[in-house]
Protein backbone atom coordinates (compact mmCIF):
# COMPACT_ATOMS: atom_id res chain seq x y z
CA UNK A 1 0.00 0.00 0.00
CA UNK A 2 1.55 3.25 -1.09
CA UNK A 3 0.43 6.19 1.52
CA UNK A 4 2.00 9.81 1.04
CA UNK A 5 0.46 11.60 4.37
CA UNK A 6 1.85 11.65 7.50
CA UNK A 7 -1.77 10.67 9.07
CA UNK A 8 -2.63 8.16 7.13
CA UNK A 9 0.85 5.79 8.16
CA UNK A 10 0.39 6.85 11.70
CA UNK A 11 -3.68 5.91 11.33
CA UNK A 12 -2.59 2.66 9.83
CA UNK A 13 0.19 1.70 12.39
CA UNK A 14 -1.96 2.93 14.96
CA UNK A 15 -4.38 -0.09 13.87
CA UNK A 16 -1.56 -2.41 13.89
CA UNK A 17 -0.65 -1.50 17.48
CA UNK A 18 -3.94 -2.39 18.47
CA UNK A 19 -3.84 -5.87 17.43
CA UNK A 20 -0.43 -6.03 19.13
CA UNK A 21 2.10 -6.31 16.02
CA UNK A 22 5.37 -5.20 16.19
CA UNK A 23 6.57 -2.42 13.34
CA UNK A 24 9.64 -2.50 11.50
CA UNK A 25 11.11 0.59 9.32
CA UNK A 26 13.15 0.53 6.54
CA UNK A 27 14.35 4.43 5.42
CA UNK A 28 15.58 4.93 1.86
CA UNK A 29 15.66 7.33 -0.77
CA UNK A 30 14.35 5.11 -3.00
CA UNK A 31 16.22 3.85 -6.09
CA UNK A 32 15.84 0.43 -4.68
CA UNK A 33 18.73 -2.14 -5.30
CA UNK A 34 19.48 -5.57 -3.81
CA UNK A 35 20.91 -3.60 -1.08
CA UNK A 36 17.72 -1.72 0.22
CA UNK A 37 16.02 -5.56 -0.44
CA UNK A 38 18.12 -7.24 2.24
CA UNK A 39 17.15 -4.82 4.64
CA UNK A 40 13.78 -5.42 3.66
CA UNK A 41 14.44 -9.14 3.58
CA UNK A 42 16.27 -8.52 7.34
CA UNK A 43 12.90 -6.43 8.68
CA UNK A 44 10.41 -9.06 7.34
CA UNK A 45 11.79 -11.74 8.90
CA UNK A 46 12.20 -9.63 12.51
CA UNK A 47 8.87 -7.47 12.43
CA UNK A 48 5.03 -8.69 12.26
CA UNK A 49 4.91 -5.51 9.80
CA UNK A 50 7.28 -3.49 7.86
CA UNK A 51 7.19 0.07 6.16
CA UNK A 52 9.52 1.56 4.33
CA UNK A 53 9.69 5.19 3.57
CA UNK A 54 11.02 6.43 0.40
CA UNK A 55 12.33 10.31 0.53
CA UNK A 56 14.74 11.58 -1.60
CA UNK A 57 15.98 14.25 1.49
CA UNK A 58 16.12 17.72 0.67
CA UNK A 59 18.41 19.18 4.13
CA UNK A 60 20.64 16.40 3.75
CA UNK A 61 22.01 17.41 0.15
CA UNK A 62 24.48 20.45 0.06
CA UNK A 63 24.13 23.34 -2.21
CA UNK A 64 26.60 21.85 -5.09
CA UNK A 65 25.39 18.11 -4.24
CA UNK A 66 23.25 16.00 -6.63
CA UNK A 67 19.51 16.62 -5.02
CA UNK A 68 17.54 17.33 -8.14
CA UNK A 69 19.34 14.71 -10.17
CA UNK A 70 19.02 12.04 -7.46
CA UNK A 71 17.48 8.81 -9.34
CA UNK A 72 13.71 9.03 -8.33
CA UNK A 73 11.56 5.73 -9.31
CA UNK A 74 8.88 5.21 -7.14
CA UNK A 75 7.03 3.07 -9.43
CA UNK A 76 9.57 0.74 -9.88
CA UNK A 77 10.42 0.50 -6.48
CA UNK A 78 7.18 0.27 -4.68
CA UNK A 79 6.53 -3.08 -7.01
CA UNK A 80 10.12 -4.50 -5.58
CA UNK A 81 8.32 -3.41 -2.46
CA UNK A 82 5.15 -5.27 -3.45
CA UNK A 83 7.27 -8.29 -3.96
CA UNK A 84 8.94 -8.24 -1.17
CA UNK A 85 5.44 -8.44 1.26
CA UNK A 86 6.25 -4.91 2.47
CA UNK A 87 3.06 -3.89 4.21
CA UNK A 88 3.29 0.33 3.51
CA UNK A 89 5.48 2.38 1.38
CA UNK A 90 5.01 5.82 2.86
CA UNK A 91 6.94 8.41 -0.11
CA UNK A 92 5.73 12.04 1.31
CA UNK A 93 6.61 14.54 -0.64
CA UNK A 94 8.86 17.57 0.94
CA UNK A 95 5.92 19.93 1.63
CA UNK A 96 4.28 16.81 3.84
CA UNK A 97 7.44 16.69 5.48
CA UNK A 98 9.09 20.60 6.34
CA UNK A 99 6.10 22.54 4.94
CA UNK A 100 6.46 25.06 2.79
CA UNK A 101 9.14 27.82 2.96
CA UNK A 102 12.46 28.23 2.99
CA UNK A 103 14.92 25.05 4.31
CA UNK A 104 17.77 26.25 6.77
CA UNK A 105 18.38 25.74 10.54
CA UNK A 106 17.14 29.44 10.51
CA UNK A 107 13.40 28.32 10.28
CA UNK A 108 13.96 24.70 11.54
CA UNK A 109 14.97 22.67 14.22
CA UNK A 110 17.62 20.12 13.29
CA UNK A 111 19.25 17.26 14.97
CA UNK A 112 22.72 17.92 15.46
CA UNK A 113 25.23 15.17 16.21
CA UNK A 114 28.40 15.65 17.72
CA UNK A 115 30.95 17.27 15.85
CA UNK A 116 33.31 14.78 17.07
CA UNK A 117 30.92 11.94 14.48
CA UNK A 118 30.74 14.41 12.41
CA UNK A 119 34.40 16.39 11.38
CA UNK A 120 35.90 13.69 9.59
CA UNK A 121 35.18 11.25 6.80
CA UNK A 122 32.20 12.19 4.23
CA UNK A 123 30.97 14.80 6.93
CA UNK A 124 34.09 16.79 6.04
CA UNK A 125 33.01 17.43 2.85
CA UNK A 126 29.15 17.13 2.98
CA UNK A 127 28.73 19.77 5.85
CA UNK A 128 25.89 19.45 7.55
CA UNK A 129 25.01 16.24 5.98
CA UNK A 130 24.58 14.42 8.98
CA UNK A 131 22.32 17.46 10.53
CA UNK A 132 19.89 16.77 7.80
CA UNK A 133 19.64 12.83 8.14
CA UNK A 134 19.41 12.88 11.74
CA UNK A 135 16.84 15.26 11.08
CA UNK A 136 14.71 12.96 8.70
CA UNK A 137 14.91 10.20 10.45
CA UNK A 138 14.24 11.18 13.88
CA UNK A 139 11.19 12.63 11.85
CA UNK A 140 10.82 9.12 9.96
CA UNK A 141 10.50 7.75 13.60
CA UNK A 142 8.48 10.46 15.03
CA UNK A 143 5.94 9.58 12.32
CA UNK A 144 6.15 5.63 12.04
CA UNK A 145 6.99 4.66 15.88
CA UNK A 146 8.67 1.37 14.69
CA UNK A 147 10.22 -1.28 17.36
CA UNK A 148 13.41 -1.49 15.05
CA UNK A 149 14.60 0.87 12.29
CA UNK A 150 17.48 -0.72 9.37
CA UNK A 151 19.74 0.56 7.91
CA UNK A 152 23.00 -0.46 5.82
CA UNK A 153 26.63 -0.76 6.90
CA UNK A 154 27.31 0.66 3.24
CA UNK A 155 26.96 4.24 5.13
CA UNK A 156 28.79 3.33 7.86
CA UNK A 157 29.05 6.49 9.59
CA UNK A 158 25.61 6.93 9.09
CA UNK A 159 24.62 4.22 11.19
CA UNK A 160 27.00 5.04 13.77
CA UNK A 161 25.67 8.29 13.69
CA UNK A 162 21.86 7.36 14.11
CA UNK A 163 22.72 5.00 16.74
CA UNK A 164 24.67 7.51 18.88
CA UNK A 165 21.58 9.48 18.25
CA UNK A 166 18.94 7.32 19.33
CA UNK A 167 21.41 6.63 22.50
CA UNK A 168 21.80 10.64 23.26
CA UNK A 169 18.61 11.36 22.98
CA UNK A 170 16.92 7.89 24.62
CA UNK A 171 14.73 6.99 21.40
CA UNK A 172 12.93 4.47 21.75
CA UNK A 173 13.56 2.13 19.22
CA UNK A 174 16.08 -0.29 18.08
CA UNK A 175 18.97 -0.01 15.03
CA UNK A 176 19.58 -2.98 13.16
CA UNK A 177 22.24 -2.84 11.11
CA UNK A 178 23.05 -5.15 8.33
CA UNK A 179 25.74 -5.50 5.86
CA UNK A 180 26.80 -4.58 2.42
CA UNK A 181 25.48 -6.25 -0.42
CA UNK A 182 28.15 -6.40 -3.34
CA UNK A 183 27.53 -7.14 -7.18
CA UNK A 184 29.93 -10.26 -8.18
CA UNK A 185 32.86 -7.88 -8.49
CA UNK A 186 33.35 -6.62 -5.35
CA UNK A 187 31.45 -3.35 -6.35
CA UNK A 188 29.33 -1.96 -3.37
CA UNK A 189 25.54 -1.59 -4.46
CA UNK A 190 24.45 1.90 -4.32
CA UNK A 191 21.60 4.15 -5.91
CA UNK A 192 24.64 6.72 -7.61
CA UNK A 193 26.29 3.52 -9.22
CA UNK A 194 23.23 4.16 -12.04
CA UNK A 195 25.32 7.54 -12.88
CA UNK A 196 28.32 5.25 -13.79
CA UNK A 197 29.00 4.13 -17.28
CA UNK A 198 30.56 0.47 -17.68
CA UNK A 199 34.51 1.88 -17.78
CA UNK A 200 33.47 3.62 -14.52
CA UNK A 201 31.81 0.71 -12.88
CA UNK A 202 35.44 -1.16 -13.69
CA UNK A 203 37.58 1.37 -12.12
CA UNK A 204 35.39 1.72 -9.33
CA UNK A 205 36.20 -1.89 -8.18
CA UNK A 206 39.16 0.32 -6.88
CA UNK A 207 37.64 0.56 -3.41
CA UNK A 208 36.85 -3.01 -2.67
CA UNK A 209 39.97 -3.61 -3.56
CA UNK A 210 41.89 -1.12 -1.77
CA UNK A 211 39.77 -2.08 1.48
CA UNK A 212 39.96 -6.31 0.79
CA UNK A 213 44.03 -5.30 0.65
CA UNK A 214 43.96 -3.65 3.84
CA UNK A 215 42.61 -6.02 5.34
CA UNK A 216 44.77 -8.87 3.70
CA UNK A 217 47.22 -6.98 5.61
CA UNK A 218 45.85 -6.56 8.35
CA UNK A 219 45.57 -10.89 9.02
CA UNK A 220 49.50 -10.55 7.93
CA UNK A 221 50.10 -8.72 10.58
CA UNK A 222 50.42 -5.34 9.58
CA UNK A 223 48.81 -3.28 12.04
CA UNK A 224 50.43 0.31 11.70
CA UNK A 225 47.09 2.59 10.32
CA UNK A 226 49.80 5.28 8.72
CA UNK A 227 51.57 2.02 6.86
CA UNK A 228 47.81 0.42 5.89
CA UNK A 229 46.95 3.47 4.80
CA UNK A 230 49.76 4.14 2.65
CA UNK A 231 49.02 0.43 0.64
CA UNK A 232 46.12 2.32 -1.50
CA UNK A 233 48.59 4.01 -3.77
CA UNK A 234 49.08 1.00 -5.56
CA UNK A 235 45.72 0.74 -7.02
CA UNK A 236 44.84 4.33 -7.79
CA UNK A 237 45.37 5.86 -11.68
CA UNK A 238 44.08 9.11 -12.92
CA UNK A 239 40.75 7.95 -13.11
CA UNK A 240 40.70 7.87 -9.29
CA UNK A 241 39.86 10.79 -7.16
CA UNK A 242 40.63 9.78 -3.73
CA UNK A 243 38.74 11.86 -0.87
CA UNK A 244 39.69 9.94 1.96
CA UNK A 245 41.31 6.14 3.35
CA UNK A 246 40.52 5.82 7.26
CA UNK A 247 41.20 3.17 9.21
CA UNK A 248 39.40 4.24 12.94
CA UNK A 249 37.21 2.63 15.95
CA UNK A 250 33.81 1.05 14.37
CA UNK A 251 31.59 2.17 17.54
CA UNK A 252 32.99 5.66 18.27
CA UNK A 253 35.24 6.94 14.84
CA UNK A 254 38.16 7.46 17.19
CA UNK A 255 41.58 7.91 15.68
CA UNK A 256 44.04 4.23 16.70
CA UNK A 257 47.71 4.01 16.32
CA UNK A 258 47.25 0.50 15.55
CA UNK A 259 44.57 -1.18 13.61
CA UNK A 260 42.29 -4.15 15.86
CA UNK A 261 39.63 -6.52 15.80
CA UNK A 262 37.56 -2.96 16.33
CA UNK A 263 39.03 -1.64 13.79
CA UNK A 264 36.88 -0.49 10.38
CA UNK A 265 39.00 0.63 6.93
CA UNK A 266 36.65 3.29 5.05
CA UNK A 267 37.15 4.85 1.64
CA UNK A 268 35.46 7.64 -0.67
CA UNK A 269 36.86 8.14 -4.15
CA UNK A 270 35.46 9.85 -6.93
CA UNK A 271 34.61 8.06 -10.19
CA UNK A 272 33.89 9.08 -13.47
CA UNK A 273 32.81 12.18 -10.90
CA UNK A 274 30.64 10.17 -8.71
CA UNK A 275 31.58 10.00 -5.29
CA UNK A 276 31.57 6.66 -3.87
CA UNK A 277 31.82 5.18 -0.81
CA UNK A 278 32.80 2.02 0.95
CA UNK A 279 33.80 -0.04 3.94
CA UNK A 280 34.66 -2.78 5.26
CA UNK A 281 35.61 -3.93 9.47
CA UNK A 282 39.16 -5.89 9.62
CA UNK A 283 38.34 -7.64 12.83
CA UNK A 284 35.53 -10.50 11.35
CA UNK B 1 6.28 7.20 44.28
CA UNK B 2 10.04 8.25 43.50
CA UNK B 3 12.00 6.95 40.68
CA UNK B 4 15.66 7.65 39.87
CA UNK B 5 15.81 5.01 37.00
CA UNK B 6 14.85 5.87 32.93
CA UNK B 7 14.21 1.92 32.66
CA UNK B 8 11.81 1.90 35.63
CA UNK B 9 9.57 4.55 34.46
CA UNK B 10 9.86 3.29 30.96
CA UNK B 11 8.40 0.09 32.64
CA UNK B 12 5.70 1.83 34.54
CA UNK B 13 4.65 3.53 31.88
CA UNK B 14 4.27 0.49 29.71
CA UNK B 15 2.23 -1.16 32.43
CA UNK B 16 -0.12 1.80 32.24
CA UNK B 17 -0.32 1.74 28.80
CA UNK B 18 -1.21 -2.39 28.66
CA UNK B 19 -4.17 -0.69 30.60
CA UNK B 20 -5.16 1.59 28.16
CA UNK B 21 -3.97 4.61 29.96
CA UNK B 22 -3.45 8.02 29.63
CA UNK B 23 -0.17 9.74 30.57
CA UNK B 24 0.72 13.45 31.22
CA UNK B 25 4.13 14.52 31.58
CA UNK B 26 5.26 17.79 33.29
CA UNK B 27 8.85 18.51 33.14
CA UNK B 28 10.67 20.82 36.10
CA UNK B 29 13.87 21.53 37.37
CA UNK B 30 12.23 20.85 40.97
CA UNK B 31 11.93 23.98 43.81
CA UNK B 32 8.27 23.53 43.10
CA UNK B 33 6.06 26.67 43.60
CA UNK B 34 2.16 27.63 43.15
CA UNK B 35 2.74 27.66 39.11
CA UNK B 36 4.24 23.86 39.10
CA UNK B 37 1.38 22.85 41.04
CA UNK B 38 -1.02 24.24 38.57
CA UNK B 39 0.42 22.72 35.90
CA UNK B 40 0.06 19.63 37.87
CA UNK B 41 -3.68 20.22 38.75
CA UNK B 42 -4.15 20.70 34.80
CA UNK B 43 -2.35 17.01 34.01
CA UNK B 44 -4.24 15.72 36.81
CA UNK B 45 -7.81 16.64 34.97
CA UNK B 46 -6.63 15.85 31.32
CA UNK B 47 -4.59 12.49 32.01
CA UNK B 48 -5.33 9.11 33.92
CA UNK B 49 -1.49 8.84 35.05
CA UNK B 50 0.48 11.75 35.61
CA UNK B 51 4.91 12.08 36.25
CA UNK B 52 6.55 14.80 37.48
CA UNK B 53 10.47 14.75 36.45
CA UNK B 54 12.68 16.60 38.79
CA UNK B 55 16.30 17.28 36.70
CA UNK B 56 18.09 19.99 37.18
CA UNK B 57 19.82 19.91 33.45
CA UNK B 58 23.24 21.17 33.33
CA UNK B 59 22.97 21.30 29.46
CA UNK B 60 20.90 24.75 29.25
CA UNK B 61 22.96 26.63 31.96
CA UNK B 62 25.81 28.94 30.54
CA UNK B 63 29.11 28.22 32.36
CA UNK B 64 28.26 31.68 34.21
CA UNK B 65 25.00 30.71 35.44
CA UNK B 66 23.35 29.06 38.29
CA UNK B 67 23.71 25.90 38.14
CA UNK B 68 25.46 25.07 41.14
CA UNK B 69 23.50 27.49 42.79
CA UNK B 70 20.51 26.12 41.42
CA UNK B 71 17.62 25.57 44.27
CA UNK B 72 17.51 21.66 44.94
CA UNK B 73 14.92 20.43 47.25
CA UNK B 74 13.79 17.19 45.86
CA UNK B 75 12.55 15.99 49.59
CA UNK B 76 9.90 19.07 49.51
CA UNK B 77 9.08 18.33 46.17
CA UNK B 78 8.32 15.01 46.17
CA UNK B 79 5.63 15.65 49.25
CA UNK B 80 4.06 18.66 46.53
CA UNK B 81 3.53 15.63 44.16
CA UNK B 82 2.44 13.23 46.69
CA UNK B 83 -0.14 16.08 47.81
CA UNK B 84 -1.18 16.93 44.39
CA UNK B 85 -1.76 12.70 43.55
CA UNK B 86 0.99 12.77 41.43
CA UNK B 87 1.65 9.11 40.55
CA UNK B 88 5.52 9.42 39.73
CA UNK B 89 8.73 11.96 40.68
CA UNK B 90 11.14 10.94 37.77
CA UNK B 91 14.53 12.56 39.44
CA UNK B 92 17.65 11.12 38.01
CA UNK B 93 20.90 12.04 38.19
CA UNK B 94 23.02 14.05 35.40
CA UNK B 95 25.00 10.26 34.76
CA UNK B 96 21.59 8.75 33.96
CA UNK B 97 20.18 11.52 31.48
CA UNK B 98 24.11 12.00 30.17
CA UNK B 99 26.05 9.19 31.04
CA UNK B 100 29.82 10.15 32.09
CA UNK B 101 32.68 12.42 31.06
CA UNK B 102 32.13 16.24 29.44
CA UNK B 103 29.11 17.61 27.99
CA UNK B 104 29.64 19.66 25.03
CA UNK B 105 28.43 19.05 21.67
CA UNK B 106 31.67 17.72 20.42
CA UNK B 107 29.68 14.55 22.56
CA UNK B 108 26.59 14.81 22.39
CA UNK B 109 23.54 14.87 19.82
CA UNK B 110 21.72 18.01 20.39
CA UNK B 111 18.01 19.18 19.45
CA UNK B 112 18.83 22.67 17.93
CA UNK B 113 15.91 25.14 17.65
CA UNK B 114 15.47 27.66 14.52
CA UNK B 115 18.05 30.62 14.73
CA UNK B 116 15.33 32.84 14.28
CA UNK B 117 12.96 31.23 17.87
CA UNK B 118 16.70 32.15 19.59
CA UNK B 119 18.88 34.81 18.41
CA UNK B 120 16.38 36.98 20.66
CA UNK B 121 14.93 37.64 24.09
CA UNK B 122 16.46 35.00 26.71
CA UNK B 123 18.71 33.58 23.90
CA UNK B 124 20.19 36.84 22.83
CA UNK B 125 22.18 36.26 26.38
CA UNK B 126 21.78 32.90 27.10
CA UNK B 127 23.84 31.35 24.21
CA UNK B 128 22.94 27.70 23.71
CA UNK B 129 20.37 27.80 26.42
CA UNK B 130 17.43 26.51 24.48
CA UNK B 131 19.44 23.96 22.67
CA UNK B 132 19.86 22.36 26.26
CA UNK B 133 16.02 22.87 26.50
CA UNK B 134 14.87 20.80 23.36
CA UNK B 135 17.41 18.54 23.61
CA UNK B 136 16.65 17.47 27.65
CA UNK B 137 12.93 17.94 27.01
CA UNK B 138 12.86 15.37 23.93
CA UNK B 139 14.84 13.41 26.15
CA UNK B 140 11.91 13.38 28.41
CA UNK B 141 9.59 12.85 25.73
CA UNK B 142 11.71 10.09 24.65
CA UNK B 143 11.46 8.47 28.40
CA UNK B 144 8.34 9.02 28.95
CA UNK B 145 6.58 8.55 26.49
CA UNK B 146 3.16 11.19 27.54
CA UNK B 147 0.24 11.94 25.33
CA UNK B 148 0.91 15.28 26.72
CA UNK B 149 3.28 17.59 28.01
CA UNK B 150 2.56 20.74 30.40
CA UNK B 151 4.53 23.91 30.54
CA UNK B 152 4.01 27.39 31.82
CA UNK B 153 3.63 30.50 29.76
CA UNK B 154 5.77 31.52 32.55
CA UNK B 155 9.20 30.81 29.71
CA UNK B 156 6.71 32.06 27.08
CA UNK B 157 9.99 31.99 24.70
CA UNK B 158 10.22 28.37 26.09
CA UNK B 159 6.82 26.74 25.11
CA UNK B 160 7.41 28.43 21.87
CA UNK B 161 10.39 26.77 20.81
CA UNK B 162 9.05 23.97 22.47
CA UNK B 163 5.96 23.53 20.32
CA UNK B 164 7.72 24.36 17.05
CA UNK B 165 10.68 21.36 17.75
CA UNK B 166 7.21 19.30 18.69
CA UNK B 167 5.68 19.93 15.02
CA UNK B 168 9.63 20.23 13.30
CA UNK B 169 10.33 16.96 14.29
CA UNK B 170 6.74 15.12 14.36
CA UNK B 171 6.76 14.67 18.05
CA UNK B 172 3.64 12.10 19.18
CA UNK B 173 3.12 14.57 21.70
CA UNK B 174 0.42 17.46 22.60
CA UNK B 175 2.20 20.61 24.44
CA UNK B 176 -0.18 21.87 27.02
CA UNK B 177 0.42 25.93 27.86
CA UNK B 178 -0.89 26.98 31.26
CA UNK B 179 -1.13 30.66 32.65
CA UNK B 180 1.14 32.19 34.74
CA UNK B 181 0.93 31.85 38.59
CA UNK B 182 0.88 35.18 40.30
CA UNK B 183 1.54 36.19 43.87
CA UNK B 184 -1.29 38.20 45.20
CA UNK B 185 1.35 41.34 44.54
CA UNK B 186 1.72 40.28 40.93
CA UNK B 187 5.26 39.01 41.33
CA UNK B 188 5.68 36.29 38.45
CA UNK B 189 5.94 33.06 40.83
CA UNK B 190 9.78 31.56 39.97
CA UNK B 191 11.94 29.05 41.50
CA UNK B 192 14.89 32.11 41.30
CA UNK B 193 12.81 34.45 43.25
CA UNK B 194 13.80 32.81 46.52
CA UNK B 195 17.53 34.42 45.60
CA UNK B 196 15.52 37.97 46.36
CA UNK B 197 15.57 39.84 49.77
CA UNK B 198 12.22 41.13 51.11
CA UNK B 199 13.27 44.41 49.08
CA UNK B 200 13.92 42.50 46.34
CA UNK B 201 11.19 41.03 45.85
CA UNK B 202 8.98 45.03 46.18
CA UNK B 203 11.69 46.21 43.57
CA UNK B 204 10.77 42.87 41.54
CA UNK B 205 7.10 43.95 41.15
CA UNK B 206 8.45 46.18 38.17
CA UNK B 207 7.97 43.85 36.02
CA UNK B 208 4.53 42.92 36.35
CA UNK B 209 3.63 46.76 36.22
CA UNK B 210 5.54 47.62 33.16
CA UNK B 211 4.13 44.30 31.31
CA UNK B 212 0.45 45.81 32.77
CA UNK B 213 0.82 48.92 31.80
CA UNK B 214 1.50 48.35 28.21
CA UNK B 215 -1.74 46.16 27.73
CA UNK B 216 -3.25 49.50 29.36
CA UNK B 217 -1.78 51.35 26.59
CA UNK B 218 -2.83 49.22 24.26
CA UNK B 219 -6.34 48.88 25.51
CA UNK B 220 -6.16 52.74 25.13
CA UNK B 221 -5.41 52.27 21.48
CA UNK B 222 -1.66 53.07 21.37
CA UNK B 223 -0.50 50.20 19.11
CA UNK B 224 2.90 51.64 17.40
CA UNK B 225 5.46 49.19 19.39
CA UNK B 226 8.40 51.62 19.80
CA UNK B 227 5.92 53.81 22.07
CA UNK B 228 4.80 51.27 23.78
CA UNK B 229 8.25 49.69 24.42
CA UNK B 230 9.36 53.45 25.53
CA UNK B 231 6.80 53.35 28.62
CA UNK B 232 8.27 51.07 30.42
CA UNK B 233 11.34 54.36 31.71
CA UNK B 234 8.94 55.65 33.75
CA UNK B 235 9.17 52.48 35.92
CA UNK B 236 13.06 51.80 35.87
CA UNK B 237 14.95 52.52 38.67
CA UNK B 238 18.86 52.17 39.87
CA UNK B 239 17.76 49.20 41.50
CA UNK B 240 16.50 47.38 37.70
CA UNK B 241 18.64 46.22 35.23
CA UNK B 242 16.57 45.89 32.25
CA UNK B 243 17.68 43.00 30.08
CA UNK B 244 14.84 43.82 27.22
CA UNK B 245 11.78 44.93 26.76
CA UNK B 246 9.94 43.02 23.59
CA UNK B 247 6.65 43.03 22.19
CA UNK B 248 6.09 40.47 19.36
CA UNK B 249 4.07 37.72 17.74
CA UNK B 250 3.14 35.01 20.33
CA UNK B 251 3.49 32.09 17.99
CA UNK B 252 5.88 33.40 15.69
CA UNK B 253 7.96 35.46 17.47
CA UNK B 254 8.27 37.98 14.52
CA UNK B 255 8.83 41.55 15.03
CA UNK B 256 5.66 43.77 14.26
CA UNK B 257 5.80 47.60 13.98
CA UNK B 258 1.92 47.60 15.57
CA UNK B 259 0.89 45.73 18.33
CA UNK B 260 -2.08 43.65 17.56
CA UNK B 261 -4.64 40.79 19.42
CA UNK B 262 -1.48 38.27 18.60
CA UNK B 263 0.85 40.26 20.38
CA UNK B 264 3.00 39.19 23.04
CA UNK B 265 5.28 41.92 25.43
CA UNK B 266 8.14 40.25 27.25
CA UNK B 267 10.45 41.69 29.69
CA UNK B 268 13.78 40.32 31.14
CA UNK B 269 15.49 42.34 34.05
CA UNK B 270 17.54 42.21 36.60
CA UNK B 271 17.18 42.89 40.61
CA UNK B 272 19.78 42.13 42.87
CA UNK B 273 21.71 40.37 40.60
CA UNK B 274 18.75 37.89 40.13
CA UNK B 275 17.57 37.77 36.36
CA UNK B 276 13.84 37.72 36.16
CA UNK B 277 11.87 37.20 33.18
CA UNK B 278 7.64 37.99 32.99
CA UNK B 279 5.22 38.43 29.89
CA UNK B 280 1.30 39.18 29.05
CA UNK B 281 -0.48 38.47 25.94
CA UNK B 282 -1.95 42.04 25.11
CA UNK B 283 -4.80 40.57 23.28
CA UNK B 284 -6.99 38.44 25.66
Amino acid sequence: MLINKIEDVRNQVKEWRKEGLSVGLVPTMGALHEGHLSLIKKAKEACDRVVVSVFVNPIQFGPSEDFDKYPRTLEADTKLCDGEGVDVVFAPTPNEMYGGGRLSNDTLTYVCPPFFYVNKLCGKSRVGHFDGVCTVVLKLFNIVQPDFGFFGQKDAQQVIVIKKMVKDLNVPIEIVQCPIVREESGLALSSRNKYLTEQGKIDALVLSKILNNIKVCYNKGITDVSALKETVYSFLTDKHELEYIEILNRETLEEEKNANKNSIALIACRVEGVRLIDNIYLGE
